[in-house]
């Protein structure tokens, strides 16, 4: 046990010091950081003997291939990607422990029945292009991604395409694998719920809707100095009147509703000017779509009202991912292999999306957190003890040999 | 006379065209956009046989020497920089004006007794470093500037003298040209009380104090999804109520005091983060000090009432410009010139900071202004007929004429 310990921890360290000596991690997907944590994976992969494949998206599936192949698969995983200034497990932690719960099988067990395959999606968080889960979109065959660009006015294809060709390594395949039987997903629980009840593992029964909109607001550029106050038609204070207002609204439709502006950007952006342009996104979620909608029939009307020319205020949703209700009979089955592993658990529901949601419209998927300390996440200081992440791989272990030998 | 309007004309527009297809322009300090302006002045005035001299702050005099030289110099100009997405005319037309003013004059009158000179100041508008007419401040021995950097974080001296050493054209004098007898500046008004009064030019009295802030607010950056409402730091929704706040004062305090925030900046900025920090710029104007000290001291103690751990809000300080009066005698004189020509006054405050502001304090000085169309400046979209702009060179060659021969 120690030794697979320290293979686990290393493993982590090894991708996050791709990020050197920035604040925190940051791999954003097709950045160069993002390639050297796939092509790690990739190297792992071939070095034990697993059959390597990359898809057009980047996304890397390392098999340990079944004696019953090419009937049956069972899958687990997660994606590579981070938010910027992100933390060290969200996403890494689910590919690197399902790396190591496979390999602990495989060096235990021998050859599994059914082919054993680890995940490592490559884009989940939307954190550099206007789209989430591009990854497991693509895999599940659910959507693709076309003609948007990241900040920079980089088009996602050409990203794509130039980091993915660093993914061809010899020996790796190229292509889109069949889909699995089921999925597994282990993952840090990013909130505070397991931590505040002294829980080790928390088992999923459904994901959060959400829903992420841009709102833009045209006001008029003008000097900061000679334009009376009454004159003005200043885009940022219109925008802080409106996010005020709409954190509000929130409030008042549920308190289990909730509400991000993280992103905003102002035009010019200098001191002395009066901005003439600012956009801001929003970010809402609820297990209710019924109190997702309400919030954005609001958000509609009251972007309705500011809409005062010569303002112009328009908003685009750019995601509208629903609730989604996770495999019953799976979560039973984990309750009972952790119980059998003298782990404790607690049963809820996820506020973060994740690519579970999109794999679950297909096979049968289940989730595993475990704590985060302090329930930080997205953030540098985000944080989980060995001992827990240990218990996190060992109960996935346990789910995946019922599922394969 | 036309073909004198067509100089004018056609030098703003070499100069504009320098920002090639950007949105509006963009010549901020020690920029190659900048450094092309200032070169292009220089290459005239050697042309003109101008005894021409770069300090080393940037800043570009253009010199006819009188035949009493050593004793008597005259001088007038603006400022080269331009904010982000600026306008055609901010500094420019003071720069390009007085030089037309002087060759008008050379070309009509032969040399003056005194020296005319014209100044092209670094920088004026404190858009790419936090600092402010740091080109007028060099000259009048009032300031200088140390260890400021940009957002890119390049450093004000790394900028400076990279820039400066692609003026030093052959024939060109490095070092601190004397001080004049008196300063003029050529400007446009910024602002609409000339065009909704159908007036042509206008005498400034004086320079309305300006008073620049950055607020700075460390919240805690978190997950979007998973962190609940209730156990949020969220930097940018304590922003956003804060900027509400300051507004209103604002407007309590006097109608008169503009305020501005023009630039914002969130971290890490993407939309599934909570906002872990956030600083914004406040810029503040008004003609009595009291006020400016009664704005201050009320923003002051809005940030201690908000900085509540886990926040930490702080302030600092960063422009501190008093209201300043302008020379009473060479204002009279303007108007007798402008009368003489026919052009119709107005006599008022300026809204805007301006280089004569700090030219003021060692030398006489006035400042012309022309009109801005539809009030518009500190955006593409500023204007000014040709008619107005050769309305403001004709009274600035009147007055440089009997000041000079």
């Amino acid at each position: 046990m120690q030794l697979v310990s320290d293979e686990l921890i290393s493993r982590l360290r090894t991708i996050n010091q791709f990020s050197g000596n920035q604040i925190g991690q940051n791999r954003l997907v097709y950045s160069p950081t993002w390639v050297k944590g796939q092509q790690q994976l990739i190297k792992w992969g071939l070095a034990a003997g697993m059959a390597v494949t990359v898809d057009a998206y980047g996304t890397v599936y390392l098999d340990v291939i079944g004696s019953q192949s090419p009937n049956g698969i069972v899958a687990t995983g997660s994606h590579m990607d981070t938010v910027v200034h992100g933390g060290k497990f969200d996403g890494l932690y689910g590919v690197v422990g399902g790396f190591q719960a496979i390999s602990n099988l495989v060096a235990a067990l021998g050859r599994p029945k059914k082919t054993l395959r680890l995940i490592s999606f490559s884009e989940e968080e939307g954190s550099r292009f206007p789209a989430t889960f591009t990854g497991s979109k693509h895999y599940a065959r659910v959507a693709d991604v076309h003609d948007i660009v990241d900040h920079h006015g980089i088009s996602f294809d050409d990203a794509r395409q130039k980091a993915v060709a660093k993914l061809q390594f010899p020996g790796v395949n190229t292509g889109l694998p069949a889909l699995p039987d089921s999925f597994t997903e282990l993952h840090i629980e990013q909130g505070p719920r397991l931590v505040n009840q002294h829980l080790q593992i928390g088992l999923v029964t459904s994901i959060v809707g959400q829903r992420r909109f841009t709102v833009t607001i045209n006001g008029v550029a003008n000097h900061a100095g000679t334009t009376p106050m009454a004159d003005r038609h200043d885009a940022l204070l219109l925008a802080s009147s409106l996010i005020n207002r709409l954190a509000i609204i929130a409030r008042t439709i549920s308190r289990q509703l909730t509400f991000t502006v993280g992103e905003l950007h102002v035009w010019p952006n200098t001191a002395n000017v009066i901005p003439g342009k600012v956009t801001f996104s929003v970010d809402t979620r609820h297990v209710q779509k019924a109190i997702l909608d309400q919030f954005e029939t609001t958000l509609r009307s009251e972007i309705q009202k500011v809409a005062v020319a010569p303002f112009s205020v328009s908003v685009n949703r750019w995601v509208n991912d629903q609730p989604t209700l996770l495999d019953a009979d799976m979560l039973r089955q984990n309750d009972r292999w952790a119980r059998k592993l003298g782990l404790s658990t607690a049963i809820f529901a996820s506020g973060a999306g994740h690519d579970s949601e999109i794999m679950s419209r297909v096979v049968p998927t289940t989730m595993i957190f475990v704590p985060s300390i302090k329930g930080i996440s997205h953030a540098p200081e985000e944080k989980s003890t060995p001992a827990d992440l240990h218990a996190g791989v060992a109960l996935l272990q346990e789910s995946l040999k019922h599922q394969t030998y």
